[in-house]
């Protein structure tokens, strides 16, 4: 490339960045003040396709396009680092988004030898921007353990709870109450932090740093609470708070869920975590088309269970079933277990009446207990939808990538999600690039914990 | 958006298409002389994740990319028209791709009220280009047949055979003999066509219009065949005759065999069939490169059998045991049937030994005959490989989109694939877009005739 096409090529991309944000607003030939990085935990393609057609309205002719159409630019591998294979789980998805760099399945912002990895987070607060975090699981779970924490393993909830008295982010919101003791939520408020934990106490802050836990782990299933729109609210207040910080902020807002859905193989789960997150995306997206100093990037860290739209060879898939069910399957087994008049209430909360053929099955699998009924339920709304799974674990098919704002053109077509991290360390600004030296060293928990989460989420 | 931004934008965006290709020969403000789309026929996103992990050197650190992250840009909808719900078959997504307008699941080249639609190829005769496929399945098959025909069904193959007598493309590779007998290549002869059976006999032809049928059917699976390149060696014959059209030319060149392994959850066969797509995708990339005046873009028309990297609650996918098979399991299992000592000759076409167990149990399978048998040792290399597969039939998930050479900008983000055809034809001449007149009439075949491919493939 000439040097004078190399020239115009470097005047051109921050316009052309401003092109597909379709933002007239946005400076785009500078560097962002603020990021913003959203994770669909288990995203997977598949995931977002299903979501439109999920969302279409079918009295209308054609099929609406999503937040993420509008916003889709490219996508990631995201293997790990080679010694685990091609399929990564989150916290080492989550060390490359964070890091930059692979490693092995189950580190939480180490390396391979086990030696911390400075983080986005810790390299934007030596920039002297401000930090926060908002998701749908407990806050030290492993997405955000890995922008926020240093550890050899995800397992250790206790000791990635405590080291986050260290990480100096201004704002904390989730769940997880369980990990975090009196005396620690003691040492939080030392520490300068307002402490909550029911959610309507959110209304109440308006500045300062706030450690915000509203349930015992995660939040719950966004289909049990239309209305409640909690992930949306949380990246809201994130929003508000960090907004007030001069020098800009990095954000992470992670719709977790998405991945505990897909684990438990629950397409009306996942559809409903999917539009809470798309929500919250849309709140973002606001965000960032009003202000124009803002960059909003957006992907997965990897797909969950092999979801597939149609499946045992019927070139069909039925979202009708999926848009009038108004609980998750997990409530419906709980609610079908604790009355013995059970069969009418699940046809309210399913919207349709079972045939006695299914009926017969339910009250089969409602006498195993209720994980079994609430097996049955998904695999009810499986063959009415026609949604297919391979796993309850993860697979390695890349992942999209969306983003909005300054320097979005950054990210796209291909790239690993180590680049990704690249990318946005490379907009923090100068003295970011200096690792900063509060690294704290790795902590195990002094007790290991049984894990009490009703799903594997790996 | 101001008048000065919106200026400074036309004059962007082409550079930011040569950025893009990184190819500084591409005079990217000009519109393509030459069109060349290729698809690979049910090749999902999860299809090219494989293949990179299919491809990987395990001795070096680093996962190399491959073609399609080289030039990914974009992703696409293939959902067909509202009759026909979200997940489309190959003729619909062709018609798209071809005409852009959705239609019904068996359309070819004709709307929801059976009326024919102006194709890419006519709007490009009508402009005075020369036209032309090369494919690997018979290429009366719904994707070609989309792009040169137009019938109610494509299960009307004689008459789409036919129909090619009209379509006055210069260029016509692939299978199919069956549906050509010797009146109907006469009559091919008579319009000017060389007519080829045997592929040396391509080396031969360096001019004129070209009929050339390798196979009775598809072409063999390129596993079985891994020095034959038949794909590329089509395409690259197909570059080379239309080169010579002085008014440039539109190719499409289908890897359709992808979408045959899909159905039959033949991983092993998918990833052969995906190598040489690969190739010949290079091919057209080094032509590209070259040349400045042509522009490429690959997509799939829908993702096949919902294949995951990675099932069964294991995070892994260990494509080692792929990369040294021999032959396709159709032939491992005809090779085996035909011979009372099967076990070795089979572990070397494997290129490993079977346990006791898994001897055991293709001995139960090969007593059943030769199906039963080809789904045993595809589900032995799927236990192997960790392969999972939710549908012998399509799946709604949106495909990628990969382009290189001028205009190729446009293909960037989210569309539709209707979108894709509306911007193929956005860059053909002026006179193009006039609706030709010579649209025919749409034939059913006199007498149907039963359908003998071995997989099911729609």
């Amino acid at each position: 490339m000439s040097l004078r096409h190399f020239s115009a090529l470097l005047l051109c991309l921050p316009l052309c960045a401003m092109a597909a944000d379709g933002n007239a607003l946005v400076k785009t030939n500078t560097k962002p003040k603020n990021l913003v990085i959203m994770i669909g935990d288990g995203m997977g393609p598949a995931y977002t396709s299903a979501y439109r057609y999920f969302k279409d309205n079918p009295e209308t002719e054609e099929i609406e396009q999503t937040v993420f159409d509008r916003l889709l630019v490219g996508m990631a591998s995201t293997y790990p680092a080679r010694e685990s294979g091609y399929v990564t789980d989150s916290a080492a998805a989550a060390t490359a988004l964070s890091t930059g760099y692979k490693s092995y399945n189950g580190a939480i912002a180490v390396d391979t030898e086990h030696k911390p990895l400075t983080t986005l987070m810790e390299h934007a607060r030596g920039a002297g921007l401000a930090t926060g975090i908002a998701v749908s699981c407990q806050i030290n779970h492993a997405t955000p353990a890995a922008f926020l924490s240093h550890n050899d393993s995800r397992r250790n909830y206790d000791a990635i709870a405590e080291s986050y008295l260290d990480s100096d982010a201004q704002v904390l919101l989730g769940g997880g109450q369980r990990y975090f003791s009196d005396a620690l939520l003691t040492r939080f408020r030392d520490k300068g932090y307002q402490t909550l934990s029911e959610f309507d106490q959110l209304d109440g802050i308006s500045s300062g740093k706030v450690l915000g836990l509203f349930a015992d782990v995660q939040l719950p299933w966004a289909i049990d609470e239309p209305q409640a729109h909690k992930l949306s609210k949380l990246t809201a207040k994130a929003l508000e708070l960090l907004s007030a910080q001069e020098q800009g902020f990095v954000l992470l807002v992670e719709g977790s869920l998405i991945d505990w859905a897909g684990h438990g193989n629950d397409i009306a789960a996942a559809m409903g975590e999917m539009n809470e997150f798309a929500n919250a995306i849309e709140v973002v997206e606001q965000y960032v088309r009003s202000r124009g100093d803002t960059l909003m990037v957006v992907t997965a860290d990897h797909n969950t269970g092999g979801m597939s739209i149609g499946t045992a060879g019927q070139y069909k898939w039925t979202p009708e079933v999926l848009r009038t069910l108004n609980a998750s399957p997990e409530t419906m087994a709980t609610k079908a277990l604790a009355n013995e008049d059970w069969q009418q209430p699940l046809a309210q909360q399913l919207a349709f009446a079972p045939s006695a053929y299914e009926y017969a099955e339910l009250a089969k699998a409602r006498m195993q207990g209720k994980d079994v009924l609430e097996s049955a339920i998904k695999r009810l709304i499986d063959v009415r939808s026609n949604t297919g799974w391979t796993t309850g674990g993860h697979t390695g098919v890349d992942v999209q990538v969306f983003a909005a704002g300054p320097a979005s053109s950054l990210f796209n077509g291909h790239q690993d999600n180590t680049d990704i991290a690249q990318k946005l360390l490379s907009l923090l600004p100068k003295a970011a690039k200096k690792p900063v030296a509060a690294t704290p060293e790795v902590k195990t928990d002094t007790q290991a914990q049984p894990l009490k989460e009703q799903v594997v989420t790996n």
